[in-house]
């Protein structure tokens, strides 16, 4: 008996069909898939998860707001109905451009045209040793690793023989101030002052200190002027300690030092920087800025290549118009989108089309009820700002039940003022253990 | 500035008021402490998660039916209104019976009265080596590893090469005929043939094999024999092999040996014995049955100490009326409750009683639409036994919002066909690795 479908089976000897492997399955990865899904090519989408992750709303996983499974969908479901796509949960391990290959864990693919989509994790500019003592937030994982530390830190407080322990405990460092940092922030003074309020009989929860410490003179630099004073306005009304100017030095096991000063801590979470995926320092001589993303034209190819395009968060570009493109879901979508258009127009013979951004806005959420939004010249903050920010991350989220079981999460928690995933799942993080032991000697 | 509670900072100070410890939050633990609630004493709830499991749906976290934290609940939240009652996320490390002291790992806790309800974990009777190939299904952690096991297994069957790679990953093996394997048996056959057939190219999921194996002479054992058969049927129906009578002989990393013969599969999950919670071994001499659950009477009393009592499954008893009593959720909150009720005779001065065990029946699930059910001498079998099911987990299952999350994820997959937490966490298994780049080379 065969496991094998036949139709499948001779597959890779259509020769003339062209193949189109796309690396990695987010925002980019997806929008080139779904572009090419009504032209004669065969497409593989490689990627080493299951699933399309919507990072906008990981933060929420790391607070306690969300399940990990509400905010992604099985990569395989989405592109169930598209014949021309196959996808394999696979790495990437190395490159061979000139002959046209790309070199998984478990095999190699030929490929006709590329579009590599394979995004960034967190960078640390060069202290990667930092890692492990903040954690940042790129993948579902590190989502519940950083949920499993906030709400393990609250217990080890409420375990705490004296004011040293529990104060430690009780302090929350986030470093970086963009959209992440600020959500994080935010989220976790709202767990300290409200949900958790109630639940310790031994600590007050509501003294909790959450520190967010950017480099740059404002946060959310991103966003016009008047928009970073209101989140640092409403942070530090929610209790947040906001630093600017002050560049973390170095960060230990329950210490960050800052330029003139530092602060104990047993929970540092990172949000300050990213880093280029390192599988794309295997691609030859291309250019790259200092985190390592590839820097591409507006035509999005790989200098020398033209039949490799570069989407997404990798890809580090000025647009047609000279408008550098940022690091943002709507983004990759559009430069997903135009890889694929790029396939066609080269498989039609026809030349290169420039890719064109179409700002679509920006907003990142504070905390209840309070968010800023910005779309060309109106900005928008407070209350609208928020409902906006959750009618815009709905529709965005993939799949109908995910939209569902995070609408509903969002109208509990509003009405309750709790989180519903508030549990912690393996064990607490080793090395805490001995700050414990030595603390209780 | 202190981050303690002044009013909780002096409460080891009242020793007039006698201290209950009660170690587990499972449904023993919990019971316990409810039945508490209104009595002058002081109760310290000791677990090493945070969270109350209700472990008879874990095996739909297992099957990505579910997410984690849709059938956990916080311990704090749960007694965030119960004032004489706090919550310590700890573990057991030694008991001082003698002196009434039980040592936690950041601590230790002086007793009046202690109920140990700390129930059981997987046993391998004796081949604790085969829990790496086999794992088994207690924990949260646990149903998270089986789903990334079984999930994966479809996503390493697609990368396969040739048919007896395959072959390997499409192969199931449930060890254990009880309720959780024949309902963790059914769900995998249930995805293999539905939910993932639309989902993959090259592999046809619907030619997945799943092998039931029990050491005995039928399944579901505590059901009548009718049920059995009518079990047995209808997981044949779905697909599954039934062996009976085939004990396993041993277990490695892609083959379970039984008696007469063996099975390669990549993807084996235990479900076949208990074992007492190893911290159970420090209680000296007391009496225990091979699986080191300890022997108690009808008074739950440890023999020798009439201030601790066990509770739940760890304990090993008949009941008043000469019944043994079962490990099933039921019998552990009657049990938690009848502890709590005997340290309030000991505190009136008056004499123990003996518990007495109300049979509520028992249910098992096979798939859609199709379970067993009785309720002393009436049994039911197929699609009003499963709707009871459903209705009897949902009003047991703790906390409105998982509830809900539930009841609506159970509506959306049967309407859909889909399940809604079909996402791989972590890793694939370190194990796995080779044996593909093995089959590939």
């Amino acid at each position: 008996m065969s496991f094998f479908f036949n139709k499948n089976q001779s597959f890779s000897e259509e020769t003339k069909i062209p193949h189109v492997v796309i690396l990695g399955g987010g925002f980019a990865g997806l929008a080139a898939g779904k572009a090419l899904a009504k032209y004669p090519v065969k497409i593989t989408l490689v990627d080493k998860e299951n699933h399309h992750l919507f990072q906008p709303l990981l933060y929420q996983v790391a607070t306690a707001g969300l399940s990990a499974a509400d905010i992604a969908q099985p990569l395989r479901h989405i592109f169930c109905g598209q014949s021309n796509l196959t996808t394999l949960m696979d790495e990437v391990v190395d490159f061979d451009l000139d002959a046209s290959k790309v070199h998984l864990r478990s095999q190699s693919l030929s490929y006709d045209y590329m579009v590599i989509a394979l995004g960034v994790t967190t960078g640390y500019f060069g202290n990667h040793q930092w890692a492990r003592f903040a954690p940042g937030l790129k993948t579902l994982d590190e989502a519940t690793e950083l949920r499993r530390r906030v709400l393990s830190a609250f217990e080890r407080a409420e375990l705490a023989i004296d004011s040293d322990e529990a104060s430690l405990w009780l302090t929350f460092v986030v470093v970086g101030g963009g959209p992440t940092g600020v959500e994080l922030a935010g989220a976790i003074a709202e767990l300290a002052q409200h949900v958790m309020a109630k639940d310790f009989r031994h600590i007050d929860s509501t003294k909790a200190k959450v520190h967010l410490i950017e480099a740059g003179p404002r946060l959310l630099s991103a966003f016009p002027e008047g928009q970073s004073s209101y989140a640092h306005k409403r942070l530090k009304h929610m209790g947040v300690k906001v630093h600017l100017n002050e560049p973390v030095t170095s960060v230990s096991t329950d210490e960050v030092t800052l330029s003139q000063s530092s602060i104990h801590s047993g929970t540092i979470l990172w949000a300050a920087g990213v880093e280029a995926n390192s599988v794309a320092s295997k691609l030859g001589q291309a250019p790259r800025d200092r985190a390592g993303r590839l820097e591409v034209g507006a035509d999005l190819m790989l200098p020398n290549y033209d039949n490799v395009f570069i989407a997404g968060d990798l890809a580090r570009l000025s647009d047609f118009k000279g408008k550098q493109v940022p690091c943002l879901a709507p983004a990759a979508t559009q430069m997903g989108r135009h890889a694929a258009k790029q396939i066609v127009q080269h498989l039609a013979g026809k030349p290169s089309r420039p890719f064109v951004y179409f700002d679509k806005g920006n907003m990142a959420t504070i905390g209840r009820s309070s968010a800023v939004a910005n779309y060309r010249k109106i900005s928008i903050n407070g209350y609208f700002a928020w409902v906006a920010w959750l009618g815009v991350h709905l529709v965005f989220l993939m799949g109908m039940r995910n939209r569902i079981s995070v609408f509903l999460n969002w109208v509990w928690s509003y009405l309750a003022w709790r989180q519903g995933a508030r549990i912690i799942t393996k064990k607490l993080p080793g090395r805490s253990e001995s700050s414990i032991s030595t603390s209780s000697a």
